[in-house]
């Protein structure tokens, strides 16, 4: 087998063999395939794609490339979620908390803002003394106490992804969906997990832009996970605004307390709790899933959720009354406030801008290696089909240095579209795939 | 400027900048961009294509790269030709000396087998005591002194273009176009030509299987040429069977002498006469080109193409006589004639095939580290067209080992079609381009 012969069948649109993907990426992983061959053949990727067996035999090469959690000694089904990124995309704070609260063991593995998406371990690290990275022990040992444990991924699983990663990132090839597919469920597969539930994000605020792409993308991530036989279903969900009203790390926090507390905004409230009944049917709770969005609706009123939240941050080093008083939360020093240039209705906002400027606030990252400030944020007064005067408040920008203000103001500013006549609704979780 | 934005924006067909492109090739000569990118880069480009402005500025900065050769002191026009490489190709040895007799001065860079295809080189070398490894020095001496001289590239010319061919040849984007446009030039312009006639081949034999391809690399080299203020033409000629009866390297030597004695193949000696011709017409020797046509015709019937090339074989080492008297050359031990199994026409002589079993009985090279035996080959009886009986002898085989023999009897056996019908007959001379 010729590396060179396998990207040029790959060039010409040919599917390879299950075994010449295990050559390719394992090749690559120990170091005996150059990175400018697995550069060249990862950007004929992009044009030429992948059919499901090849990616599903990449995902488990790469899951082979590193240690797996064993749960087995942890009673239970194994149901994690896993969101394709967005802004103001709180979710797994809230749907994590009430499917544990519903039974279900959530050994949740989280990521780290980049770009202009958000990054549950960094909202998560924004309550003082949270700790994200803990040992296999501990993850198990929580997981077996409490039923919940938020994680962040540890190096020793699927480093065949973080190596391609990396090479991706500097050669533009970050953005094909075979690509992504793999890389996610690689990571997912490895934690020992029985079921997945996706959030597959579509919109200005997601990678996805185009919902033929959302499908694709989970389409494929389901096929993977079924070839591995584990339950797996996707939602594809809007993100061209974003989700609730919060948009940072700690403001974030504050939203999933009113939330889990059934004071939150209406959307983030209804996708995380199809969410959690979707864990907690596939997590076998509930033989059906109309049962299971019941379940899920009593473990929100009835407060469950919100406290089996706080004893997840107690066992992992934080306070839990953060989530009683706010003050004990980083806070930001300044606040800006954005108003509308005329009455109207709001017509869109950006979420993409949104999430830039929140990220110029210094709630994201350009680069892995940034600090974030757990502090800052933008927090939206309206919501898309609202009705505005002139001179309402848009937005406020909370931010702790003036550095890049003027910039995130302007930023937020051209997310924001005021019409004369409403707009039309649209919806909020758009396909399921499963 | 970030090189992973400049791939993104070439994979998603967008036209970088002149100075983008110099960024790229030289940061990459200067080893500033590592492999892996310049390889996403270039599968980037075999998906994207290039334009005519990106192509040129490419080609500029591989000229840039290295030294390029003054040929202004030598009086009269110089003018170069070249193929894009084709089986049976000898077209270089006999239209180099018509257009040298006719007064055109003709700096001729070859080139060597590779895969199917032969190589000048690799012609002039069998025959004994011939050099191509000339310094620049005796290059331009030669050239003034009697008007032709041939050569190898030599490593300080566009030495990007060799970097770049490898990692090409590592990535599987050889087959680009743009890229092969580009190398070609770059190699050409860099040598102080003033003109440059292209012979595009196309078909079975060819690395351009769709006229499509050669033409639009036609165009493209044209192109590249008049923004580099040369005069440039390009003939896209079939390469369905080979180019008149022998294939290998000492055996077109002899064609060639039996060519330029006014004794060759039709097909040979009319192809050779045209690009003779459009040597002497951009040569500035004729105003017209039909004059150029007349000139090239007398220098073939006068024998002074003929006496041109034999003072070139002495000027660089060799012995003039092997012209006339065949046992000089190297001579294969063996000979093995494949028949033909029923009567009929012969349809078809597929090119390829025959170059291959050309280079596996040792005429040609797999790998550039090859060595060539300059007595094997294939000398076919019959060209398309011709009428054959049961038991007629539709080519023979020369070799000095028999190795690779039945493979090679066997692949040039299924390279002939015999139908009951006479083909259609077929253009030799397909498009001009210019």
């Amino acid at each position: 087998m010729r590396t060179v012969d396998l990207i040029q069948r790959k060039r010409d649109g040919e599917e390879l063999a299950p075994e010449e993907i295990v050559y390719l990426v394992d090749g690559y992983t120990k170091g005996e395939i150059p990175d400018y061959q697995m550069s060249a053949f990862l950007m004929a990727v992009f044009f030429s794609g992948m059919t499901d067996r090849e990616v599903a035999a990449m995902t488990e090469c790469m899951i082979r490339s590193g240690s797996t959690v064993d749960l087995s000694s942890v009673p239970g089904v194994k149901v994690d979620k896993h969101s394709t990124g967005g802004v103001g995309d709180k979710t797994s704070l809230i749907v994590a908390p009430l499917a544990a609260a519903a039974g279900v063991v959530v050994p949740m593995v989280s990521g780290r803002a980049l770009g202009h998406t958000g990054g549950t371990l960094d909202k998560l690290e924004s309550i003082p003394g949270f700790r994200t990275n803990l040992t296999v022990e501990e993850f198990r040992a929580q997981l077996q106490r409490i039923g919940l444990c938020f994680i962040g991924q540890t190096p020793e699983v699927a480093p065949a992804d973080g190596k391609l990663y990396a090479l991706r990132d500097a050669t533009a090839t970050v953005e094909s969906i075979p690509l992504i597919a793999s890389s996610i469920m690689s990571k997912k597969l490895a934690m020992g997990i029985d079921a997945l539930v996706l959030d597959v994000k579509v919109g200005s605020g997601a990678f996805m832009k185009r919902q033929v792409d959302a499908r694709r993308l989970a389409q494929m991530m389901v096929s993977i996970g079924r070839r591995a036989d584990k339950r797996v279903q996707a939602l594809i969900t809007d993100m061209n605004q974003p989700l609730g009203y919060a948009v940072g790390n700690a403001v974030e926090v504050m939203e999933v307390s009113q939330t889990l507390q059934n004071a939150g905004p209406t959307d983030l409230t209804r996708l995380s709790l199809e969410l959690a009944a979707r864990m907690i049917y596939l997590g076998k709770i509930t033989p059906t899933l109309d049962e299971a969005r019941e379940l899920a609706q009593r473990k929100l009123l009835d407060g469950s959720g919100y406290r089996k939240l706080k004893e997840v941050i107690a066992a992992q080093g934080g306070n839990p009354l953060v989530l009683d008083k706010f003050e004990l939360l980083p806070n930001a020093s300044g606040e800006h406030q954005i108003t509308s240039p005329r009455g109207g209705f709001v017509s869109a906002i950006d979420a993409e801008d949104v999430g830039r400027a929140s990220a110029l606030l210094g709630a994201g990252r350009n680069t892995k290696e940034d600090q974030v400030d757990p502090a800052v944020g933008v927090i939206l007064d309206v919501k898309v089909g609202d009705r505005v005067e002139a001179g309402s408040v848009l937005c406020r920008l909370y931010y702790t240095s003036e550095d890049h203000l003027e910039e995130a103001a302007a930023v937020v500013e051209g997310a924001f579209r005021i019409a004369s006549h409403p707009p039309e609704e649209r919806e909020l979780i758009l396909e399921v795939v499963s």
